[in-house]
């Protein structure tokens, strides 16, 4: 992988807060890499286009790692035999799909050692206050043993970052405004078609937070039906 | 991946650690799959075959997943960009171009998605009493974080087990002869030709386990050469 180019991997889904995530960690530092997961699926792979765009319009480093086990031996797997996963608001269904056990987790650990094998410090994550307690992978006590675990488990004791954990989707889309961030070049949708359907789990939290920020939406969604009203236990997977 | 066929899930790497570790299992508890990783490298793809070999004789579920991107991004990456690793006897040379930056954090992750996947309470790995603390990621603190991110990370609180924490490798040599494991259906050698080296950092460790455990060594060696003398920072990674 040759020399380290800059202090930071990052974890960029190509989604709105990894996107922003990068243009913030770049106001201040340098990046070796920003890094992306290629699982196969079909919406992962328009995230992923949308990680390629920004890392080219960042100047950084894009590295694709293919996972191809995780369709073959997780996705099924979850949907037949995994713990019950508890009731919400109906696109939670569909974000169910997308599950994977323990992802963050495996991406959390692979990062580690690209980070480790680029010379770089930290590891960003752009997790953040908004990040609930239903997924076991997304609650800081696992993320601050995960912290410690890729503390511990490298030679030059990589630091995870989280810039924006003690903020929200809104602040971070308020954020990413103040840093230029061209939102129409992310992606949230799981659906993953031509554009954003504006139903589904995330693009309706992804509406959410332009609407909360105060923001023009500039996504195009096919529907803009009205909002769903936020559940008591909403919650959503880490955008990475 | 359908039902839960047993409450582990073990990582078995076709060495003579956690092939003990798979029948020492199987004498108290029922293991729902074994779990091998395809790295593409050469002496990986021997150890493979007696994994495989293993859990058929065991009657075990064997997985493999492939992580085409460990040679992809990781390995030269650690040759050409890595930091210093201490200076030890001359087998290390060899071990050295098997590390794989946080590789333990990795596959131990990568294990727990499968483990809750499968319903599985528990993951196993060979880790001993003898693997030492140059590799940060075999050392006791690293497993300690680990366990505990995999413990809060999972829906149902995956517990991280070491049956031969407290014991070496001579130990696990012993435990297996009284398991009747046949150790001559095991892979050791780094350099992966068509029988061990018996030359190598881990085919030296072998030997010396046989040797003082007063077991006759069943292994086909193609040099028999006298044991180097075990120098005071020998190390290596954990035989997963």
């Amino acid at each position: 992988m040759g020399e380290a180019h800059g202090k930071s991997v990052i974890l960029l889904s190509g989604g709105m807060d990894s996107v922003t995530a990068l243009h913030h960690v770049l106001r201040t530092g340098s990046v070796a890499a920003a890094l992306s997961f290629d699982y196969g699926a079909k919406h992962n792979r328009r995230e992923l286009e949308f990680a390629a765009l920004q890392a080219q319009i960042c100047n950084v480093r894009h590295i694709v790692i293919p996972l191809p086990f995780l369709l073959d031996h997780f996705q099924s797997a979850l949907l037949t035999g995994g713990e019950p996963i508890p009731e919400g608001h109906y696109e939670e269904a569909t974000m169910r799909k997308t599950v994977v056990p323990f992802r963050n987790g495996i991406l959390l650990s692979i990062a580690a050692g690209v980070a480790e094998s680029l010379g770089a410090k930290e590891l960003v994550i752009a997790a953040h206050a908004g990040d609930h307690a239903i997924y076991p992978d997304c609650r800081p006590g696992f993320l601050n043993a995960m912290s410690e675990a890729v503390r511990l488990g490298t030679y030059s004791q990589i630091e995870l970052r989280r810039p924006f954990v003690s903020i929200d989707k809104a602040a971070i889309a308020r954020r990413g405004a103040e840093l230029g961030v061209d939102f129409s070049k992310t992606w949230s949708c799981y659906v993953g078609g031509p554009i954003h359907c504006g139903r589904c789990g995330t693009c309706v939290e992804r509406r959410e937070a332009f609407l909360l920020a105060g923001l023009t939406d500039p996504t195009d969604y096919e529907s803009l039906d009205p909002l769903p009203p936020k559940p008591v236990n909403q919650s959503h997977h880490v955008d990475l």
